[in-house]
């Protein structure tokens, strides 16, 4: 089921600019018997993506009602929500409309159907060699302008391979294609600085917020791949595959270390505690 | 009039990775008297930005019957022909599907009534504050992952302002939000490389073309503002503008020169001995 504007449709139009320059912004989001997970957060960092981009945020209730409806199609199912929000329809060229009126879409997939392994015993990451483009403006933000990982995605078909990291045009190391990146170096946690290129990700912000709570030291800063494999340990995450610890890079091997152990975790515990509920239940 | 793959539509599925993903790739054409100028040279471009992001290339002669069956609908208008080539629809992920089936989406559009002083007398242009990231697997080809241009082209409302310049992050003048950008200097023609950013255009590459062959030396570098701005004449080109010589950049006035005007003549004769024809006028 796919909601746009509210209405159950499963086409946009042409003259959107969703479709015409990927101007707008998604949100992915876990949904564990009908709740939708880290919800608010979600809503919180596509108004700061909308207020980057100058896109008028649409109602957060509307937004809530519309996730709430969907996800009691399927209410004990294991789930993904989008929500996909764009400037709307507008005339050919790059200029905005006067009147903006941002278009909303929501739709429910099924869960990927990772293997239990993956965040226990850790996956294969491979190092990509398309590289993140360097762009103030946009990092930071999960817009629709996604071509980079598109392109980073297609390096490999070997289902061994269950990440790729990508460097930025200097050689840094800044996230996964759908993940971002953390390692561990002397009991501190590492991760990118996101200023330049990149998509801050809502686990990632609460793997910081936690990791700070329970003592841990947290540094963002830039790194090569030389020092991303000197680590203790590495581990990737997102809202739908929480956190998957990487036990090889190429030839290199990792072990999944007690850090990683504790913070998914604390991870779990969060997510339990926070979890958005459906207020009205059928 | 809207064609998408082949039949008379207006909205696209959701699933489209052109709108999920901006996974696509434009051109936009000018039509006169119901021909489009330099279809063939568009659908080379086309054809070699598939190829760098591996999509498969619709079927050139189907491209060349659905745009004749458009123009055919204004047959004495100016106008833009607009095609779209995106990777089609495929699941929720970056992933691309194992089989790519791309959608071609062909639309007609009104010619923007451009005043024609713009070419005779030039136009005025502003320094955007939004810059170009650089990333070498997507510079020079003209893929749907637009956002750059649009921030760029929101700066500003003025409508004495007819085109907004774009530094890359290193300080360097790429192009405008919608054309390429060649300055003259000391009777040399200078305009970017678009190896790290930018779009590279087909009157681009015309002007380049007839310039040499006019015994013009031609020569792409990087450059700064401050060059720019030290330059004897400066114009923009896009399909649809043709040149548009700049007669002034923020304090900074320029005359139109001899050269520009040069290579207006020289393109104008270009374009219509190359004109694309329709063979089979109803």
């Amino acid at each position: 089921m796919i909601l746009i504007n509210g209405e159950s449709k499963e086409h946009i139009e042409i003259s959107d600019r969703g479709f015409q320059y990927g101007d707008g912004l998604f949100e992915t989001i876990e949904v564990r018997d009908g709740k939708a997970v880290f919800f608010e957060r979600h809503l919180e960092r596509l108004k700061s993506g909308c207020d980057r981009l100058y896109i008028p945020f649409p109602d957060g209730q509307l937004l809530s009602l519309e996730a709430k409806a969907l996800c009691r199609q399927w209410p004990s199912a294991h789930a993904v929500l989008k929500i996909i929000v764009t400037r709307g329809t507008g005339g050919r060229g790059y200029r905005q409309p006067d009147v903006i009126q941002p278009t909303r879409i929501l739709s429910l997939h099924p869960y990927p159907d990772y293997p239990k392994i993956y965040s226990e015993r850790g996956i294969v990451a491979r190092i990509c060699t398309t590289r993140l483009g360097l762009n103030p403006t946009l990092a930071g933000i999960k817009h629709l302008n996604r071509l980079e990982q598109v392109m980073a995605r297609a390096e490999w078909n070997d289902s061994a391979v269950q990440e790729g990291l990508m460097l930025d045009v200097n050689d840094r190391v800044i996230e996964g294609t759908m993940t971002n990146l953390f390692y561990i170096k002397n009991n501190s946690l590492y991760t990118s600085v996101l200023s330049q290129s990149g998509v801050a990700g809502i686990i990632r912000g609460i793997v910081m917020t936690i990791s700070v709570d329970h003592g841990l030291s947290v540094i963002e800063h830039l790194f090569t791949k030389n020092e991303l494999l000197s680590a203790d340990e590495i581990f990737v995450c997102n809202s739908i595959i929480g956190i998957w610890p990487i036990k090889q890079i190429e030839a290199m091997h990792f072990s999944v270390g007690p850090i990683t152990k504790s913070i998914q975790i604390w991870l779990n515990e969060s997510t339990s505690k926070t979890a958005w509920l459906e207020a009205d239940k059928a």
